[in-house]
């Protein structure tokens, strides 16, 4: 039985799609952006503030689960939506990109990630079939593949030798995959145990997702594509992006890889990113988007609203009794003042950090909605223009 | 033309009130606990989650708001209730206990207390009148008259000559509590600058609550509550408690003092305490309660449940699947289960100190209820009983 994944286009303006995608955990309207729960909670706020700033669809790190609490924990209490809350769509990466960032504290082999854990120095081995075991575990509606992601800029053959052990693992970690919807086929329940296997699928309706590589050379990319079509996934993500390169450059390859992937799935480009970036990609036909930059930023005390990028301790917000953006109708703006907002972050108070991510998680799901009704109208390219006159100026306040 | 503060008793069960105290932004069912919003925020959680806890008032620090972000500075914007988004009633401190806690770094003269900042060193001096002034300008509903809090043990000399200037300060602050509300009555607004001071009454429906001290010596207690009600509040508070003396020392101070407090007055014991604490001075007649304790705890992963004390990070509830409390409706126990909110703590996420201090806050405002229900049902001693019996053992993990 086919997992109950699907997606179907609505409208399109250029290459940009309004679509909707249906998970084994409800639809999800795209283009959409994925809040970042690392840890199995996207820092500072609640499932409840989540509905209400109007995320449709969160993601999960595999990486952080595996190791603390643990897949296996996950999957006895029923996986990773009863675990942390949320009932609706979750997708989870494959921990790739985390043993990425590990450095140092990382070996990379034909067999998979070696490396150490950040919490207490053990070592541990990812392979491709464990990123699929562990993500049969933890349950999420949409698994992504383990990849290699490689640091730019990088010599072509290391380039190209990665892009070649990524559909290699690609291969492996579909394998384990199938085996493991094979193993529980039919049995649409939650918690049904394989026989076969120590391996607990907590949701039989998860789908996969395969990833492009192939760094900045359009070559390696167009080769990443033709390599992970053929072993054939749900869907198709672009990663190895957003580390470092230039954003002209992460365009340029978002363009020349997306009219390749097939027009009936969502397209998910990895990690990224500013609203100008992610309305860029959008007009280059991508559908899916994650970053930890309106979260991160919002502890930061960096805020995005309609007039711009705003630093809240600035000594200017003192005395300032308005709102932190009067566009904005989330809980914080409708609710506290910037004076009172400057306040908090400059006392240290954790009720900074929970109003700052409700609005800027806000703003960003704002945007998203925006950048869908602009498609409907076939108006994306001045709301580009409106973006990008926004976020490309200096801040408003330095 | 007097404050719109009003409390009648409602229903009696021995010594204790079920009663009904009317301030100038709304009206509080006593006994009443106050959850302590120190620095204009009760820590990790929103005024809209204190309401759906049931808070119906809540407590600030007039020390902490002084020195930042500045008393002149929240008069500007409209009072403390329009500053912090919470339009309940408010009832700040007179910064004398802040100032004790200060040890080394304070001096106590007749003037007032010299103390250096905890934020940057600087010096300053807070004076009766200026307690006044400052709570003037913060525009809370119940003001706190400055009183001498004193380290005990004491000698019975230093506790003597405490507790008079105590009451001499008591009378300097009531007078300039009086003459500012003088200066703007009839402007029953906000913002009513007074012509003859630079202080802005930003409430003018502020109550003002005298202190009793005098230690744990009875006949200094009896002298402090005779000097205080010479000179006149809406109601009245037994301060110089919950400062490491033993519990059965506290009960006993309460038992003596609270008698003696006029009838139709609310007492408020400041900065109690366990849920023990609270309904032994409740049975003695006490009406209000404020402590940092359930939202502290909470923090450092203690909770209070109607099973006893847990502590979260306890390896026990790494697989626990249940419920925090099975006997509890917030929204933390409706969602999350023992192992979540473990994970969430060990993990240090800053949604721990949430979902906790949700909570903790609800079981003592539940508790609350409960206690006024059992005045009204005569069934108070039941209920402190099982109170008894659920907290004095161990910790139920332990």
């Amino acid at each position: 039985m086919a997992p109950p994944f699907s997606f179907r286009v609505l409208h399109t303006d250029g290459a940009a799609r309004r679509g909707e995608m249906t998970t084994a955990h409800g639809v999800v309207q795209t283009p959409a952006f994925m809040p970042v729960g690392t840890r199995g909670a996207v820092k500072a706020v609640t499932p409840r503030d989540l509905r209400e700033v109007g995320a449709e669809i969160i993601l999960g790190n595999t990486y952080h689960l595996w190791l603390r609490p643990g897949d296996g924990l996950i999957a006895r209490l029923g996986g990773l939506h009863r675990f942390i809350g949320w009932d609706g769509p979750i997708l989870t990466d494959s921990g790739g990109f985390q043993a990425f960032s590990l450095g140092e504290k990382r070996v990379i082999t034909e067999d998979g990630i070696r490396f150490r854990s950040h919490l207490d120095g053990s070592e541990h081995l990812l392979t491709p079939e464990g990123a699929a075991e562990i993500q049969a575990q933890l349950g999420p509606d949409i698994a992504m593949v383990l990849d290699e992601c490689l640091a730019q800029p990088a010599p072509l053959s290391a380039v190209k030798e990665s892009t070649e052990r990524s559909a290699r693992w690609a291969r492996r970690c579909r394998d384990r995959f199938l085996q493991l919807r094979d193993l529980c086929a039919g049995e649409w329940r939650l918690d049904s145990e394989t026989s076969e296997s120590r391996t607990r699928v907590t949701n039989p309706g998860q789908a996969q997702f395969g990833i492009i590589q192939g760094g900045t050379v359009p070559e390696l990319r167009t080769l990443s594509v033709e390599r992970t079509l053929a072993i054939g996934f749900e869907a198709y993500a672009i990663g190895g992006l957003s580390v470092g390169e230039p954003a002209d450059t992460m365009y340029s390859v978002v363009a020349h890889t997306a009219p390749q992937l097939p027009a009936g799935s969502p397209r998910y480009l990895m990690g990224v990113g500013t609203p100008i970036d992610i309305v860029e990609a959008v007009s280059r036909g991508i559908d899916l988007f994650d970053c930890v930059m309106p979260t991160r930023n919002a502890r930061n005390g960096q805020l995005f609203t309609s007039e711009g990028r705003l630093t809240i301790k600035n000594a200017r917000y003192a005395d300032d009794g308005g709102p932190l953006d009067p566009a904005c109708a989330c809980y914080t703006c409708r609710t506290h003042s910037r004076a009172y907002l400057r306040h908090l972050f400059v006392s240290g108070e954790i009720g900074a950090a929970v109003l700052n991510t409700i609005h800027n998680l806000r703003f960003y799901l704002d945007t998203m909605a925006r950048v869908r009704q602009a498609i409907v109208f076939g108006t994306l390219e001045t709301l580009r223009q409106s973006l990008q006159a926004m976020f490309s100026r200096p801040l408003s306040d330095s």
